[in-house]
């Protein structure tokens, strides 16, 4: 057993990779900034496909990965299912290959925590950057502040009425799926799951672009197909989602991640709706004035 | 959630505490020193019992202990039993309070690195350092050069002829629990299990300052005192043992570890043979010069 090694199995934590629990603490406990978020273990779909990343940034849109020799990377299906799959296609994935010494290990480290400063010391300087408060990165209140939100600031919410607040809904409780928009009759807010749900099939395109949405009961489906498509058959009433998919966390709490706002194709919607994302981007709204409700 | 539970969780590792692998992850992190040799859940001896400590420097005689409000300490005396017990009635124990903020326990922690930092310098300026190196830790050579073997250096070896060869013996192979000293007749090398293994009911006293042997047949005990006692009647032949305990080390391989220099009290050796620690530091030797052997 060399040093390595050693240090290694003392630090080992249940973990599918021998020197990833090694490599993540040290690159957490030597960046020391905890106006930072970090998230392990974190799904990512690519263009290439489904992955698993170990670490991940989400202000700075940086994933680390520890590459291990050998190592056979399985995605259980069931395990991936209801997770929180961000779409890293524009993300930066810096490696660590732990096949050498412990030394160069903690250098390749040193140097991966050196980039991490410089990104963070850009987004400064370009004014983008916003320490992570873990009480404030939930709240409506931030996004309505900022004006949009957009898919690459990987934005969720807790619970549907923060994200139908995020729109100028002033909900306390609200549960179901949809909700209108408050500003635009053509807009939905939705809040599916998107994967095979009992009694719906639906589903998402890895690259995110496309979502499909079936009910598994041929009739059932065919009823859903014909309502959607008639109601937006003029494009007065809404045609266009913001979807937030319902999915659960690396902690096992449910999210609302914001995927985009989705057009229906009205062409391609026989055997099932499809919905075709238009923009990754979307603006947040204030509750509209109390007295301009009441004049409605 | 709060920031610290969050981060907390994201590092966290199967462990009793729920905040000792993050604290242990961090001091070894920021320590950054490879020259330091350090053990996990360190199984330790002291006045007041035993117990359990969550990061031990061999080297420095220093361990960390991760005060968790509402944590019950439970030795299972399962697992304990064959378990690699250090003697740490004069080691300096440092203890991280967990119950406040993720900035109070960093800040606690930088204090406890910056103590190691100091204790690492006073060493040195003394020139009793020696950086770990996991090579010739476990050598005889290194141990032989030194001149002697002392408990407070935490002294161990992997195999019984490590052990044997550093009082002059040049064994290849030896499983035997016990070997003559090459220098002195009144001296025998011993390698028990300190601790009831069929057929003996051996222990050890928590101050690790007796130790009894004793057969768990009535007859067979009796004829051992005997034997043992006759043996060491003139003073001629051993009475005294150099004890190496078998035990296993928390990562479950096999140390016979150095527990001092014991001599026989004939007097109290009546249902058991006893034997009493006289020296916590024993010399060690080259081999015999090959002609001097064959001289005798």
């Amino acid at each position: 057993m060399d040093k390595k090694e050693y240090i290694v199995r003392q630090l080992e934590r249940t973990r599918s990779k021998k020197y990833e629990a090694y490599v993540v603490n040290r690159i957490i406990h030597l960046l020391n900034d905890f106006n930072i978020k970090f998230v392990t273990q974190q799904y990512v779909s690519r263009p290439e496909g489904r992955a698993l990343t170990d670490l991940f940034f989400p202000q700075l849109n940086i994933h680390i990965e520890v590459d291990e020799p050998h190592h056979k990377v399985t995605i259980e299906d069931d395990r991936i299912r209801e997770a929180d799959i961000i779409n890293a296609t524009n993300h930066e994935i810096l490696r660590i290959d732990v096949a050498n010494s412990i030394e160069d290990i903690n250098s390749q480290t040193n140097g991966v925590v050196e980039k991490l400063r410089s990104k963070i010391e850009q987004l400064k300087n370009k004014k983008l950057f916003i320490p992570w408060d873990i009480n404030m990165e939930f709240d409506p209140q931030t996004h309505i502040e900022r004006g949009y939100i957009d898919v690459s600031d990987n934005v969720a919410f807790r619970t549907i009425k923060d994200a139908c607040n995020c729109f100028g809904h002033e909900y306390r409780g609200y549960q179901q799926a949809g909700a209108r928009h408050p500003y635009y009759d053509d807009i939905m807010l939705w809040f599916p799951k998107l994967f095979p749900n009992e009694p719906w099939i639906n589903e998402i395109s890895s690259d995110e672009r496309i979502i499909k949405e079936k009910h598994q009961d041929a009739i059932a489906n065919q009823n859903n197909i014909l309502r959607v498509k008639e109601r937006t058959q003029n494009w007065e009433t809404a045609h266009k989602r913001i979807v937030f998919a319902k999915v659960k966390d690396n902690l096992g709490n449910t999210l609302y991640r914001f995927k985009g706002l989705y057009e229906l194709n009205p062409k391609k919607s026989q055997t099932e709706l499809v919905w075709e994302r238009k923009e990754t981007s979307v603006k947040t709204f204030s509750p509209k004035q109390a007295k301009q409700e009441s004049a409605m």
